[in-house]
């Protein structure tokens, strides 16, 4: 690890399913002490674009490996990880080769995001001895605390193939739900002047990208998403998210 | 370790310096044999690109590892890595932030490359019972033997990103030399029949991208080139490559 992902996303419900560009997402990339040394990062503001090779969470790395433990006690299911998954988009009821998805359960939890530069920015710890170096970035998947391994310049030449043929997700890439406010607007006087810069905005592409697991559909059902300090109620009817309460998370 | 790589690059020497579609040459991944399961790979076939995360060869990593090694023992030199590196295509002697870098030299000894899927194959393994799937792809930067740890699928709404800055790499990125076989025509009645399919168009497409140490530009120089079991004997002035000789490596 050499850096690890600060942003809103403190619970994994509403986390974008890939990294878009369009997304106003902002995320801090905080270097580890030992990597936030600033030759490390010497021409990197020439990029507009940067890949992170990150992990998926540690729930998921732990039911992974929990899998493989238990798979070795047993002869007859030499596996320790499932060929198939059930990738959300698809209705959660289609099975897809693990190796033709991007899902987290996958033999080795390696994440893969491309994300935009905004800039680097330096934290001088307050006056404390821990300096540490940031990439300010957008439009990634990342859950809060999310350990980076590997960060590197995107290569337009070598990584861009705009003409990709992109298989079952194909169908799926522009999936998107209008997010209806009104409801809340009466408590708004009250709210609104509280929340955090950007928080509105924020939540409502993540509330487009439709967070709900995929296999239900139920409009009577209420979702809560946490995000940046609020926790945020809504339910979901048609092609339409209709915002129900806003609630500061009390610690 | 889910796979590995086969290919002629049994040489460092020579591959190209960033997977790259026009490149013709191939590569096979072929699955360990837990991996070797066809509904791990369901659907994979939709996708036109695929990514490999994969590992420097041990080489590298062991060279890492040992100034690791080394810095530990001694308490006024705690970086375990180097912050900057000299990309050869500047000349080998401008240093950059390795972050800003897709160098091998880096922390986590991760590669990353989009590849151009050609298609799923199954390698009986002539009768015993290692069978093997595999996938032939195109434009690899890998050596022969580079263990992968994770193949997903491109997908262009969230991974293509045309008009990237490229940074420093953005001078260099059309950079190609010509390919002179003028030398060796006399002797190309003896060698041409026997070489591999493909190793001619292979081998001038791996001499166009310059493989010499970029430091180096003395025109009297022959360099020596491993590729698919021929040595290549080659100099270069200019903008070209001549070809001096190909010879049979003896087993």
């Amino acid at each position: 690890m050499i850096a690890y992902a600060r942003n809103g996303h403190s619970d994994k419900f509403g986390i974008p399913r890939q990294s878009r560009e369009e997304s106003p997402i902002c995320t801090r990339i905080v270097l580890e002490p030992e990597y936030s040394v600033e030759e490390a990062l010497r021409g990197i503001e020439g990029y507009s674009h940067l890949w992170l090779i990150w992990g998926f969470s540690e729930n998921i790395s732990e039911q992974v490996k929990t899998r493989q433990e238990l798979c070795k006690d047993q002869d007859k299911t030499p596996l320790g990880w499932s060929p198939t998954v059930r990738p959300p988009r698809l209705g959660g009821n289609t099975r897809m080769g693990v190796f033709a998805t991007r899902s987290p359960y996958r033999p080795n939890p390696l994440g893969l995001s491309s994300v935009k530069l905004i800039k680097v920015q330096r934290d001088d710890g307050q006056g404390t001895k821990d300096f540490r170096l940031e990439l300010l970035v957008s439009g990634a998947d990342l859950l809060d605390g999310t350990p980076i391994y590997d960060i590197k310049p995107y290569l337009s030449f070598s990584d861009s193939h705009p003409e990709a043929q992109n298989g079952f997700a194909e169908e799926t890439k522009d999936y998107q739900m209008k997010v209806d406010w009104g409801f809340i607007s009466r408590s708004w006087k009250h709210i609104g002047s509280t929340l955090p810069r950007n928080w509105l905005e924020d939540t409502t592409y993540i509330l487009s990208q439709d967070p709900r697991p995929a296999y239900q559909d139920d409009p009577q059902r209420e979702y809560k998403l946490d995000y940046a300090g609020y926790t945020v109620t809504f339910t979901a009817e048609k092609d339409t998210i209709y915002v129900k309460n806003i609630q500061k998370i009390q610690k």
